[in-house]
């Protein structure tokens, strides 16, 4: 099948530089069409050329050619750099798709790129993370995808998996037994290795999971405990580096910030009382509760310059009903101490707060983001994909099924069947044997031109 | 002094690509920097490089370096393509400031451009509105000015007035009168062409701002004479094409929509019967007149199917108050006809319409348009510009002072002195003697990146 030609705009909206960009066998045919010259165009040469619209001038602009396959698609390739105004970029695509090319699909530049072997799965979702990138963390994380590493570790296991295989399937085929048997230890190990490995990987999921998303905290408290001052505290402070807009729903506020190149959302559980229709305290409680469920942090603040109270107590217990991390924070540490803590507060970090000297802020906010920030900091291999989790989580089952065949002695045709399954659930992953409908899903989730 | 260092994106918001542009004598020096590489970067080939931020990479970009003065701004410039992430555009920028580039104001590439030579005010402006421009005329408007074709006539006037200042002011000087004085009826013939010339430019501004900014359109008719199915017909049939948003006032509402080319905003004074709290009559008759007072045109919609009324007499008698070019719509065709027309039409284009069959909307856009197309189809030169227009309309009053003196037989000192101010105002509208302060408030009114 003759591939088509697509084009789309590669930029955002606005801007005084668009890119249109071009790809497949028709793209030069089309630049020399839309330039009205027979000139060779040299690769990869920022070209300034006048583009025509019929008889008129549509516009004058950079154009570069890149030579399939040294191209990012891998196909030819032509890029347009016109000034960004909306006539000139709808004109533009217009022009190229009445001369034979097509608009691109979401991601279809990309999707070529992969089945030009340009790059894999896992590159390509690292480019579309990458993109998509809004703080520091996330940027790395997808960086590493982009960059091969965690192809890399997958390529491994596959090697030796396949190696391991290859010598078990031998002796399945070696019916006059010529061949030395492998010692159960030899592939004991061998598989515990592989296990090991792949659950390092599903381990880091929980956590790439958080530096993609971004960590939910939840701040609870009794009334007047200092829920308020503390949110705009920690917001206040960071406000200067915060990327998104802050989002609304209908029981809590949510605020989205940036600490320490992590995002962090806050959901503020702070004058609920105030605005509660039905008896406050109840109301109160349920949203605090709602606001517990759906985080990977609560925040606990106590004003320790009250004294304990039977209402602190008992949402105190329901706070740890959620058997989640917590980090009690003691505020009000400028005033003073009426109370030592919490009842069983002994296994979750405290920390003693004044919102109004900014004591103590920076230590929360470390402690926030410890978690995250160990894994980002320590280069490892992070996933935070949901595809590559289950499929490396498949994998991983398959590899525990095998070792457990193995050691209640099963015969070889049934382990090897396992590791087998283990391996295409790997080789899915890196995208050797998707389905197209499902890279066409994948694709599809990539932005506009690229 | 030394020239500062500029960077900024020149790119919109979201996309798949981003480019950060740098500008002034350290662009190669902070791209061996980013790049952390000795390599000669040849002019206008795209490289791919590493960018570092510190250890990390930060992206790896396409990256072209434009030699001065071969470059937009006439200085060194780098761009750098990279991936559209928040993220990494924020961080590039940060990068290349820490290294000691600015952030560039607004328009600062194109000042730099106009300071450098590269193009004059008129081209700057052409391009500035060329990035703005969301329909085909304004487009075609900008890219005239951009291709130098006002500054071509500009600079024509320029020469001719020059070369006749310089005939007037070498006899002034010739006390012993050894030369051959000019005849009275040359210099009128050079400052009549003249004034001709600069007339035409001047008189097209009308119609220029027109283009640009849009035929502001009253659609106004006694209630039930089917305005509101005026304007669903005519923004329905060419909704596809509609560029913008509607925009709301508290009174109207305006729709944005592409005729043939054209801007046209429509008011829609329909449906303000029906909402208005004070009597009804009145409050209805307040807000076609705002709507009138504001238009360009007017569409005076007339139920052709219903007799004449003293409401609809009194309307008309507004309408033609107003002295404003009127179209007067003869609505309902498909219907018995149950009156002639409106009184004193005789000098108003009447068309007749039906909006439930559709004739006559054609001949209704077309007459609505013709104005402009006309200009446009024609390639004659536009101003659009109120700089350009005040600076014309000046030179013409001091040539047209020039012209009085001269047949009042005023002394040549006199005549010779309204010349020289009217070449001052023909150069202050390419830019050779406006002042900086006034550069500057042009250019920051250009896009962000250009």
């Amino acid at each position: 099948m003759q591939q088509s030609t697509i084009c789309a705009l590669s930029t955002g909206a606005g801007g005084a530089v668009a890119i249109v960009r071009l790809s497949g066998p028709l793209a030069l045919d089309l630049l020399a069409r839309i330039t009205r010259t027979s000139q060779t165009f040299m690769p990869r040469r920022q070209t300034f050329c006048t583009l025509y619209d019929g008889e008129g001038v549509l516009d004058k602009a950079l154009v570069t050619y890149f030579q399939a396959p040294h191209s990012f698609t891998g196909e030819d390739v032509v890029e347009f750099a016109v000034h960004a105004s909306p006539y000139i970029k709808g004109r533009l695509l217009e022009l190229l798709c009445d001369a034979g090319a097509v608009p691109a699909r979401r991601g279809e530049f990309s999707q070529r790129a992969f089945f030009n072997g340009k790059m894999d799965l896992l590159e390509a979702q690292g480019l579309c993370d990458l993109i998509s990138a809004g703080n520091k963390a996330a940027h790395h994380l997808a960086m590493h995808s982009l960059e091969g590493q965690l192809t890399e570790q997958v390529e491994n296991l596959k090697q030796n998996l396949t190696a391991l295989l290859a010598q078990i399937e031998v002796r399945l085929d070696d019916v006059d037994e010529e061949m030395t048997p492998l010692s159960a230890d030899f592939i004991t190990t061998e598989l515990r290795n592989a296990i090991e490995a792949v659950r390092k990987l599903t381990d880091s999921f929980s956590v790439g999971k958080l530096i993609k998303e971004g960590l939910k905290v939840a701040i609870v408290g009794v009334p007047n405990s200092g829920k308020s001052s503390l949110l705009n505290a920690l917001v206040g402070f960071s406000r200067a580096i915060v990327a998104d807009a802050c989002g609304t729903t209908r029981d809590t506020v949510e605020e989205s910030l940036d600490i320490n190149g992590q995002k962090i959302i806050l959901t503020d559980t702070a004058g609920i009382r105030e605005h509660a229709l039905d008896p406050a305290e109840q109301e109160g409680m349920r949203r605090s509760k709602c606001a517990m469920e759906a985080a990977d942090v609560i925040l606990m603040v106590s004003d320790i310059s009250q004294a304990a109270s039977a209402e602190e107590e008992k949402l105190w217990q329901d706070v740890q009903a959620q058997h989640k991390r917590t980090i009690i924070v003691q505020n009000k540490s400028d005033k003073q101490v009426r109370k030592t803590g919490l009842e069983n507060s002994a296994h979750n970090p405290v920390i003693a707060v004044s919102c109004k000297t900014g004591d103590g802020l920076d230590a929360l906010k470390k402690e926030l983001t410890c978690e995250m920030e160990h894994v980002s900091n320590e280069g490892g291999i992070v996933i935070s994909n949901l595809r590559h989790y289950e499929a490396l989580l498949r994998a991983q089952t398959e590899l525990e099924s095998a070792l457990l065949q193995l050691q209640q002695e099963a015969g070889g045709e049934i382990y090897a069947e396992h590791i087998r399954v283990a391996l295409r659930h790997l080789k899915d992953l890196v995208g050797e044997v998707t389905p197209d409908d499902v890279l066409d899903i994948i694709f599809s989730k990539f932005c506009m031109g690229k």
